[in-house]
């Protein structure tokens, strides 16, 4: 589990959640990038969010971790780290928007910052959910913020939820950030319809890819990057020839 | 696993592949219908196949099952088994084709008849895959005949996933046809891509649902259909009104 | 005119309405199935529908059928239909939707449960036009009580049918229902707007189709059945092999 | 029967066709216009064909016609003439591939010059059949050589449609020049599948539309042209405001 | 600059507009036409503006004018202009949607009658901007009233404008006719929000692909228009054949 | 003129290129960032590559710089970029295709390595143009060896240029890497159609933008990114809060 922000106590939440769902001989390790944004709230947030993931890959890739999570609704380099990653890789965002087309018609994603709205429809189109996410409502509150003990984020959460689901004919909810993922099953409970999280979602479909043996294909466009000299501050990114 | 056609021998192999992937505290149970076709290769034969599926589907629900498999590569019966069962329920084709794309940017399908090549585009655009789903290709040897002991049928799948590859420029492959399941790990092997079989990827997907609490919505389309009286042949479907 | 659910009196109406229109030399007989739902609400009812249809189409084949219409909106069997007919076979959601694209530049569907939306939206993605339907409002009158003689069924379909040409901004409107048929030519008049019913526009493109020679291409998705087998209940759709 | 082109002669076999296949209430006249090009072969042509067909739809108008068929098949002028005229106008593309949609599941074009491919295309957009329409093939003779008696149009057009149903996989063709319209039954006869004309198709579409009481919505964007002052070559365009 | 119609007052102000951003070497001249309407508000006036565009157009050829911008929202004769002009022809539609997709994620465009709307939609679709265009809005205000000096157009757009924003969740407006570009940057300053409108737009589109030596592709559908015999008023139109 | 990579010898060709068609009033500044790939033939050189870029526009911004070309076909950090400036940004695939809709009807992208066709289709997607581009092909040589002197990679382009266009049945080609703007006047000379090199264009749109007093909206998506703490290796990127 890679979350991309620096923030550790985010981090830690994602282990647990994660861990909730894992099968018995699924050992999660949940780790920040020791560089990067402290929350990822604009594109270039998520941006620069990506050396810090690709480079928690390539320490996975040296540890020998079968497969990866990226834990922020954006999926920052998700691409970049199939390229690197011998295992599967799923992004948060890909796998409740997979999980949600396989329990209802139509989802809404309720997420945090308006300004996000966009990167949401993207991602909705690239892995062909355009049509089945109905809506992308923002509740506005900052990702850090979420889990202030003294909050009310998972009030204003839940009652976004609800008017979503009428506002877009949708039959299902997708939880736009990781950092509300402890609030899922109390708003499934009270909305009496099925609430997708994104780190839970994916710990499973990347546990299931595993288990069938099916690892990003390696034919094409995710073939291992080709040998490159990198210079400056991102050296140490260089891809040094074989041999 | 509901094999929606009744031969027998096709129904205890998509029970052997369930149960290889299949979690250790998960209990597989592969049936076949006791009315309609021997094998689905026309729409005819699929829309033929829906009235036993609904039946496996009711007495799986008074069994108390969890969750369903509907193992033909057309999904016959999805929409109103969903309405049916209270845990969740996946095609193969939905399963194959959702795995497909989260390892690969674009998948090739091998299938059995050409005339079928038109439901799975079908599907493929129901489930937001038209732009993933690269080509249909078909090898035009009947579901029956494929697990033949003297046939070639594995040679001839393979040789046809290759060459769907090279022309559709495509990263993956997913196997059209409940009956291909167990030539899939040798044609992976073989091919250095990843080939994915429904049966299995659809096992996964429905524990993984199961594990994650996730249901198909009962809000809207996907409610327990109402009271209705059924008559002639299929007055054993009445559904009574409540009390 | 196959009325897919089994309830007479809308059978004898969908009758009526087709030789309303029917040419002079055109001779239209309306038929229910001697099983199935006695009306059609959900996928479950509409996948269970099917099997009547079918024996009716056999039949008529029997007897030299030169087209069909099946009378429920949501094209109950149609492709299946299509391989078993020689003539035509149009769907009632179908023809309206071509003639509303015909006379106008986007239409609103109005129909009787909110449930049964879905699928109208399925059926203008697959017949191309997803665009030119604006939207689908359900007044929420069961299919039954359409015509109960005390209802005020004709008075409230009526006021949905103008709101919904005020919310989409559509100028024509189909009714997603054949038990709304009889409605059809107040609402245009008192409207201004074209107003679509499909049993009639069925009726006449069938009729259109006949006359232009034109009959389901046999080339490839809608060739004939291959021979099958078929057991249990169901026994009777066998497809016995040739010679 | 309106043919945007001066050619009497196509405009004399327009007639024919139409009349071949028209209700015995059904009054025929085909018309051209006094004034454009001899023949449509460009965007150019087309734009200029226009003020021709909407002289004639005023005529038509004045004169009492019900209903209107533009026989080119560009559907050159279609929006501006129902704006223009009272009853339903459609244009002989418009009418082949929607009647092509009604009797297979993918239809291949055959039209004369390559150039007018791209209009083609527009045009299978513009009316939801883009999924539909699976290829545009030209055999690049021009319009006005289709019918000459030592030609070998005939046999070149029916070796395109089938090598055009062979490439597109498609199991239906529609025929992309008015003037290929003599060539329809030979060919279908000899390919095997539906062979849809414009010219017949779109005159029984208009008759099935009056039939039904359906003329183009007045209802924004098709309502009457407002007044307005034509000046010039086109000074007789004008329309007077009301009383 | 070909203004579409024959109002004067409009061309001027026109031409104002592009001379107003052309380089210092550009030679900006802005003709309207010697026939058709005086302002465009329906399919038919902009049907029966194009002869007049395409007249302007040849007399532009003769002259050597080294491109060309229709200034008319509805891009009126634009493919034809294509075919009969050496350098690049592009419409005031064409122009601001292109360039409100470079400044923002989504535009709302503000017109003059909602009959028009479908048009713009249309265009939208065509030129690839039918997911960045998040709506059409109508004043409703007549084309030529937009310049009267005791009017109020002026504070309606910029009204209608904001509304836009905000109802389409856009970040960029698109003026919909020529006649509003003396609105544009009071409308852009006081909704702060980049204002487009098509004339300048278009004129600097125009003067960049000259720049860079880019002209209509002459390779297919845009060659130069076969020889034609035209008839009638439109005699003159007629295109010789060389030599 | 952002090169995202740090081959400087490309650097200093795209300078000369922007210079060639930038008006007189135009000062261009070409620069490579200080960190990153020498040159992106990946997604993880195009993810690495964005922090140099971000880098260069934040120092531009310090300058005063009026607007910015991203000059890498595949638009790395475009989104961010616009956050941070305060002028226009554009990236060279966007140019280019923006260029080639407005001279043609479907354009072929020649470019490099065939693993960045994927890449290409998601910007052609994302912009609008996935209908207009017809076909994405690899010439298969690396970025940096496109000049070497004793290469042949400007005859290997001009080869598949031309197989493209037939290939494709396109009418424009978007050169599909910055290292190939030197050949983009020859190929259009010896092919005959526009060739489109995203560099100039992207110069040009650029330019145009600001004359037209165009920048990014401020409204949404794309408003300064808000105050953030960055740490470890990008700590410099820290966007402090105001005050």
């Amino acid at each position: 589990m890679i979350n991309p922000n620096t923030a550790r106590a985010m981090t830690e939440s994602i282990g647990r959640c994660a861990r909730a769902v894992a099968g018995p001989s699924t050992a999660i390790v949940a780790v920040s990038p020791s560089m990067g944004p402290e929350s990822i709230e604009s594109h270039y947030d998520e941006a620069l969010a990506v050396p810090g993931v690709l480079a928690e890959v390539a320490a996975g890739e040296r540890a020998g971790t079968d497969g990866y999570v990226i834990a922020c609704f954006g999926d920052p380099g998700l691409d970049a780290a199939r390229e690197l990653a011998a295992g599967p890789v799923v992004g948060i965002a890909q796998a409740a928007m997979h999980a949600a087309t396989l329990v209802g018609r139509g989802f809404s994603v309720v997420t945090t910052l308006s300004r996000t709205a966009g990167r949401a429809w993207d991602l909705a189109h690239r892995y062909g959910f355009a049509a089945a996410c109905r809506g992308v409502h923002a509740c506005d509150i900052p990702v850090l913020e979420l889990d202030r003990p003294d909050g009310d984020a998972r009030e204003v959460v839940t009652r976004l939820c609800a008017e979503a689901l009428d506002a877009d004919g949708s039959d299902a909810v997708v939880l736009g950030c990781a950092g509300m993922a402890p609030f899922c099953a109390e708003i499934s409970a009270r909305l009496g319809v099925p609430v997708v999280d994104g780190v839970t979602a994916a710990t499973k479909l990347v546990e299931s890819l595993i288990c069938l043996g099916l690892r990003t294909s390696a034919r094409g466009e995710y073939a291992p990057p080709p040998p490159k000299r990198y210079s400056g501050l991102l050296g140490d990114f260089t891809i040094p020839a074989p041999g």
